[in-house]
């Protein structure tokens, strides 16, 4: 049986600009089969979290923009389990209003907030880790982060030091750390102390309550102020509060300053899907080593590419091309070496300075 | 005043595979506005020879699946002015019957043939190279053909070496020549004896039926033994009769045979516009030598391409890429080296064995 008082928070309200043209702000990472199996990253995160949590204790928390897109995709869910925001305030508001808005429905709850934009394969370790890491933040006070395993020395993610050992592959976070460069990845890898930050994190409502009042009071005091919460006021309360709180991700706001961080070292096949590299990593490849899923491709003398073409009845042939990104969003072409990726934001500025919002 | 016994036959009826994706076989290369001018190649065709043949005596010949086509982009055309060919038979059996269809209409014409899908540059220069043809060929029993005066060691077309002057800027053809190889070409450039073959020609009518009479007899059967031309059922007859002529181009059916043919030198800005790479060298570049017609571009570290997308409104982001040809044809989307341009008839072979004939 699953337990009544465990919570899913999905936060959905990334607009995915690295992935730029294929992702775009009117249909971001989360919501596109990004990996060609039928489901979008989005769903994918909420069929991974039914094994352990009640369809009804799932939550979604979107921008406004995306609320139909979340229920076009997620039409399981009511219009209750959608939490609008109506304004971009990176993670901390968004898991401060999730908390305050279970809080009104189920005091006990426990909760874990998860990105809806990762990859993660090995779903049953996920489920076993998932549950393990429950049971800790249900008889203890603790703020419980999920660090991976590191499997390369990678220079794109945080990294988290364990320290003491909790309980059963859960330490103390003696420190987080800003992503390393190379030569420091690889002693951070050959170490064993340092495991990716994962964006992956589990808390009791009162643990999560208490950080919020502790490290964001002015958020804390707007909730407990407001008689809003669980009523049909909440969006209104919402909408005028909101946008005036400070954009701030979780980890600077809270888990960086709590004396109750800990950390669960995991290892179930995840990735950010951060970069169109880190997709094609973890895309099956075709025998020149292309990844072209979802896509009619015909190459010659091509390796090492990642196509990505909306358009799944569109026949791509391409020669003389390695280590490319080709991402055909039908209204945009972008062709793009692979290792020249960090350059898509300068393109979506210089997009926009030439076209104002019309292709982003 | 325009001499109303010129006729212009314009040849209409290829399919440009070697542009393809961007010529498709349902809207070849000559329905297409090559050069983002707003006019198609048919169109800047027809409008070249209007200075010197009045628009009723301007017959198009096409294959009958672009008869609609034709229609479209020369909606000043007549339907008894674009003949439909039942079927591809190249060149020479297209002119028979363009002969003797004038042949009906004016016994005294004398006729310009040109291909539709050509540029030519210096326009003035063309109309008076083409009045001094008529001239000369309404004076004497001669198959004249256009020699272009080279500017490169160009190996991709034919040409023809003359002999002694027979007019003003018209000489005897001394040989026709297949495309060398970059050595000839270098000794034929600077040899001032050799000229590009430009598929132009023109003759006064009694010397192109004196010609298909002793040179492709078979037809010159077809035609004079029917009463079909002129008349309503001329379309019938062409359609029992045409498919079961050879398909040969006149140039091996009889310019190269017949004793009466001369070619006028001429230098009006030339290109048969046979390649990507033609189009390449004929168009404007953007700064970094990039072309991009009818198509929003920014690049970044990429020099040397050229571009040509059928959405005008598309945005192509490029990075890292010099000397490609980049063609978006909406369903079809081809990466290719300029150096590997040869490869296009591999690949349009290898998408009709995957694909039948969806993206042809």
């Amino acid at each position: 049986m699953i337990n009544p008082h465990r919570y899913c928070v999905i936060m959905c309200g990334g607009i995915g600009s690295r992935f730029w043209p294929y992702s775009r702000t009117n249909l971001p990472k989360q919501f596109i089969d990004f990996l060609g199996t039928g489901r979008t990253l989005l769903q994918m995160s909420y069929d991974r979290v039914t094994a352990f949590i009640r369809p009804e204790n799932i939550i979604v928390v979107t921008n406004e923009l995306y609320a139909a897109l979340v229920k076009e995709q997620l039409p399981e869910l009511t219009d209750a389990q959608i939490l609008c925001e109506p304004a971009r305030r990176n993670t901390a508001p968004c898991i401060a209003w999730a908390a305050y808005h279970i809080k009104a429905i189920d005091p006990e709850a426990s909760i874990i907030v998860t990105p809806s934009d990762h990859l993660i394969t090995r779903e049953s370790i996920f489920v076993e880790s998932i549950i393990r890491g429950f049971e800790f933040v249900e008889t203890n006070d603790a703020l419980l982060t999920l660090g991976i395993t590191p499997t390369r020395p990678e220079t794109g993610y945080g990294y988290i030091q364990i320290g003491a050992q909790a309980g059963e592959g859960i330490n103390e976070v003696k420190t987080f750390t800003e992503k390393p460069d190379i030569e420091l990845a690889r002693v951070f890898l050959s170490s064993g102390e340092f495991f990716w930050n994962s964006g992956i994190f589990l808390w009791h409502l009162s643990s999560i309550i208490k950080a919020i009042r502790e490290y964001m009071p002015d958020v804390a005091r707007a909730f407990e102020t407001s008689t809003a919460m669980g009523t049909a006021d909440e969006d209104r309360f919402i909408k005028e509060t909101f946008p005036a709180f400070s954009a701030i991700s979780i980890d600077f706001a809270v888990m960086e300053k709590a004396p109750n961080v800990f950390v669960e070292c995991v290892s179930f096949g995840w990735n950010d899907l951060g970069t169109w590299s880190a997709l094609y990593d973890n895309s099956p490849r075709n025998r020149d080593a292309n990844v072209a899923q979802n896509c009619n491709l015909i190459s010659y003398n091509s390796t090492g590419n990642i196509l990505a073409v909306r358009n799944p009845d569109k026949l791509v042939v391409i020669d003389g091309l390695h280590d490319y990104i080709i991402a055909d969003a039908g209204d945009v072409l972008l062709i793009c070496p692979k290792a020249e990726e960090q350059r898509i934001k300068q393109m979506v500025n210089d997009t926009k300075l030439a076209h104002g919002d019309k292709y982003l």
